[in-house]
């Protein structure tokens, strides 16, 4: 069936008895798919009748459907003209795994972030009540997403403007974890009470426009005046900030979520539709264990659920150090915002349930609290990934590095991630935390480096203390090159003319390409940086009596060591060479890191070539 | 009486019957003071009970008082030993005009942004918790605060961890301007109950470990089942948050809050202590137009109530400018985080209300807006000051950047804002906003530079697209010196060996180091950038040529237009000498921003100093 339907409009033609076998074939694509690429399963299988719904009772593109993350759109891809294109997904070249305009007229903005969608919306919403066009602007947010401060901001705005806006709370129960606080909390007392399907009305003159479709309204119509105040009595944190709270309804349930949202078409206040969804619907492994199957690897086995098992990793490493040092330090804690198993705190948050937090998806709040912790007298370590870090910049400057104090932020996925793309690239932490005064940032290159940086940060005294690290493994380093880990910088070679400079993950590339210049008589020494704010002075001085200099980095150019190096040298009245390589005014899209460290040239052999040809130009 | 006090102990010797005319006395010397050094009016006259009760209630420094923002404070600091020196607030080594633990340890936090107060309290009741101190930590935050994300993301954290956290809400109905959002409006359905002295409890288990103090609570023990019932039928958000809530009472008066603080000790969840406050209290003209006494500058006549006319300033043309082109282009829209009066857009939110956008203090919910707007194909201008501005960050680069929408940010307060002090300096945007790729930023140096450069900003296709001006007036411009306000950049002099490059207020004082070092016949080239990102191709090429190169920044040094402007330079070839002028591994502290550009050597003497000696030195 799914073979014919190319565009929501086929998906119209459907009769209601159709649509249960076609979202067992959609099921069955996405499973297909996402063992064999990777991507994110759970959040993808709860979402399937919520999304055939929601193409058949609005007109995208004039309406705009805008998922939150967007890491549940997938379904949406297959239905609105993408299914050919679907095998591609997550691959380079391929479809993203996210939201993306340039990909269809269906996609409405570039997602990849939380909590974004209902802002987004809003904005895009009072557009069109300026130019009076009557599309609808939905956007589906998750209660994991509901934890994030921008999503509150929007719903706390959202009332105050005109428009037709509609927002569906996806409510699976679940972050990536098992989701927190308070707001979590709620929505399961909502969840819990007997009338499962409740529609509140009074307030919003509903009851005089509401079509009769299908039993459910019929039997809202019945319900008496006392039932009506009782549930007024239940009422949800929505109503009291201006929605007309429409549920909780069974997400799974096609034809009551089209009645729901014809009815959401009614109210004069904005609708919020809360919907009940199970992740990893239709796949026992996942429904059983959703946090495992969130994100998968490719080579999922689908008859056993089995996926290939995590190698080691930065992430894992940095779980098991603290687990030692927390043993060793009783004020050491560890915060999360909703990534536990992400960032490698899983363990950790069994053996020391009283010093884990995790905080939501807040990476704001996750920094302001490590203050507070600090000032308690405790060692806050805050694992975060770097592109979700950039929600806490003003945190970090504001409530860490202004006060002085001692804060550990350890900042994962730095630096290429891979599949998930531009928004989710590791390339601006070093400009940021550059920027922010007093800090310090270690980029360290291998596991044991990122422990004893670990353990440094840990005991300063004050101020901003950042390790920094990318996704997956560490990199090969050739045997000969003995590393000295607690070295804040480190020189190997003795040509003294001509350096490699670079710093974290590249640095075992460029020691490969320092052996395959070697082999055709090309002398250079790698200079390694562990620490990279401050730049070491001797680091400086090192590179000072040389010709020339070739600085790799991987992430931004703009804000990085290089230009900060650069600029450094240039002050001291260095007057040799100095050649960059780093990503410039671009933001890198999706494909393997290493296609990536390939393409700006940060493998051997982009740093072997770009030594090489530099100096054949320079000698001409 | 007030002479008496040097501490919070010396308070609690008081009788109920005298703190009313303490209170007095405290208003009079805020009035005093304030009208004096300026500062922030209205809200120290809305707190001044309410700060008398707490360090009543509580024994700060073992219990923490946090204030939100920390504009607030000053009678906190009268009370906690600081009266003697209070005269010299907000000036050049003075007291800070927010808290300062450098000050006092009754300061526990570094304040100034807003929102923060909850998350910092709560990671330090979760330290004190931890380590079985049981002191208290009370959080003070107001209304306007409360919009703020990061406020949210504490909350929904808050009932989660164990430890003696008590939330008081300032209910003042005000941001600095009205307060916006629903919100604003459930406090307002509070407000607006017919038992306003009511203490919710009931779930609580509070009934059996209450005090007998006071009338209220006998009352309460008094109220039936139904009554209770009632009450619960009236929940707050903050219950469904997971708090106690108690309120509202009059923050007026102070007997009523003590017995509320004693309460707020018994409850099991964390209370929330929702007080009513009038801004301005005390003192007439401040109560009837609050928002026009939030900040008042130096030099305010008490007895009428005059401030020093506003000059004319960048956010005064901004608001001109702004009229006048959403006059022309009926695309244009403007969006304030609640600084409607600040940035300038009072006259274009009463000419243009369809079109005018407060979304209160919530920075990111502000970007990503924007960027819904953009789609929407209006042209969003969102005026915001730079310090604040650092809570989009992320947004910026997810929402805008990567997705290539064109919006529009003015940010205001570039640069040194003086008296507020380290978390207000406008020092970081330019880095940060340098590491945003395909970003372009303008720096005008005067204000026919502004409204050509907001033209151009508002025509650009793509991308974000910057405007930034320095807080007060433009400098002074010799004459002789006719500026393009087109041009990208622009030369004065014809020196082609040493230049000045700068932008911004500081080209300015540069021309004027032009002439001081002319007449000593030192002849140099300025410079002057007005598009800094990126900086402009031909700028550069005609610094190549130059023997030295001196670069002056009103802002940090990392990241800066300096740091790259050199590397840039370095890895061309360049052979000269670069000396950069900026701001390094500091945070600036307060006092005017004259005294400011002075200290960092980025006034005309500074200028003229720094080029003066290094040519001298290099001479030799």
């Amino acid at each position: 069936m799914l073979e014919n339907i190319n565009s929501p409009k086929d998906l119209k033609k459907l009769k209601q008895n159709e649509l249960g076998p076609l979202c067992d074939e959609i099921r069955e694509e996405l499973i297909k798919t996402i063992s064999n690429n990777g991507g994110h399963l759970a959040s993808n299988l709860g979402t399937v009748e919520l999304t055939v719904a929601l193409h058949r009772c609005f007109n995208s593109p004039k309406d705009k459907i805008i998922f939150d993350v967007g890491h549940q759109c997938y379904t949406h891809k297959i239905l609105t003209g993408r299914r050919e294109e679907f095998s591609t997904i997550r691959t380079e070249g391929g479809l993203s795994g996210f939201t993306r305009p340039s990909e269809s007229e269906h996609d409405v903005f570039v997602s990849g972030h939380s909590s974004t969608s209902i802002s987004a919306a809003l904005g895009l919403t009072v557009a069109n009540y300026l130019k009076n066009d009557d599309g609808y602007v939905i956007a589906i947010i998750g209660d994991g997403a509901l934890t994030g401060g921008l999503a509150y901001e929007a719903l706390n705005n959202a009332s105050s403007f005109k428009g037709k806006l509609i927002v569906v709370l996806n409510d699976n129960k679940m972050s990536i974890s098992k989701n927190v606080g308070a707001m979590s909390r709620h929505l399961a007392v909502i969840r819990s009470r007997p009338s499962y399907l409740r529609f509140k009305i009074g307030l919003d003159g509903v009851l005089s426009k509401i079509p009769l479709i299908g039993k459910p309204i019929a039997n809202m119509l019945r319900w008496s005046k006392t039932r009506l105040k009782n549930l007024l009595y239940n009422s949800t944190i929505f109503e009291k900030m201006g929605f007309a709270y429409l549920g909780p309804v069974d997400g799974h349930d096609i034809n009551v979520l089209e009645n729901c949202f014809e009815m959401a078409k009614t109210t004069r206040r904005p609708p919020l539709i809360h919907i009940c969804t199970v992740k990893g619907k239709g796949y026992s492994y996942a429904e059983q264990t959703p946090q495992d199957y969130h994100g998968v690897s490719s080579g999922m086995d689908i008859d056993t659920g089995e996926c290939a098992p995590s190698a080691n990793s930065f992430s894992f490493e940095f779980g098991k150090d603290m687990c030692e040092l927390a043993k060793e330090n009783d004020k050491v804690c560890a915060i999360t915002a909703a990534m536990c198993e992400g960032v490698g705190l899983t363990e950790f948050s069994k053996q020391f349930p009283k010093r884990f937090f995790d905080v939501g998806i807040a990476e704001e709040h996750a920094v302001t609290f490590c203050s507070g912790l600090s000032k308690g007298g405790y060692i806050p370590v805050l694992a975060v990934y770097s592109s979700f870090l950039q929600r806490g910049y003003d945190q970090l400057i504001h409530d860490v590095a202004i006060q002085d104090l001692p804060c550990v932020i350890c900042v994962d996925r730095a630096g290429f991630v891979g599949e998930d793309g531009e928004t989710h690239q590791g390339i601006f932490d070093v400009p940021y935390l550059n920027s922010v005064p007093k800090t310090t940032v270690y980029s360290p290159c291998c596991y044991a480096g990122l422990k004893s940086d670990l353990k440094k940060t840990m005991s300063a005294k004050n101020g901003l203390q950042v390790v920094r690290y990318p996704r997956g493994k560490q990199p090969y380093i050739p045997e000969k090159y003995i590393l000295d880990y607690d070295a804040d910088y480190q020189v190997f070679g003795n040509n003294k003319d001509v350096a490699i400079i670079t710093y974290g993950r590249v640095s075992a590339y460029a020691l490969s390409a320092k052996d395959k210049l070697s082999v055709e008589g090309v002398n250079v020494d790698v200079i390694i940086l562990n620490r990279i704010r401050p730049i070491p002075e001797e680091a400086i001085s090192d590179a000072m009596d040389r010709q020339n200099i070739f600085i790799f980095e991987e992430g931004s150019k703009y804000g990085g060591v290089a230009e900060r190096f650069s600029s450094i040298l240039m002050t001291k009245g260095y007057k040799g060479n100095v050649n960059i390589t780093a990503v410039e005014e671009e933001f890198v899209p999706q494909s393997s890191v290493d296609n990536a460290l390939k393409k700006y040239n940060l493998d051997t052999d982009g740093i072997y070539n770009t030594v090489k040809s530099f100096l054949k130009g320079n000698n001409k």
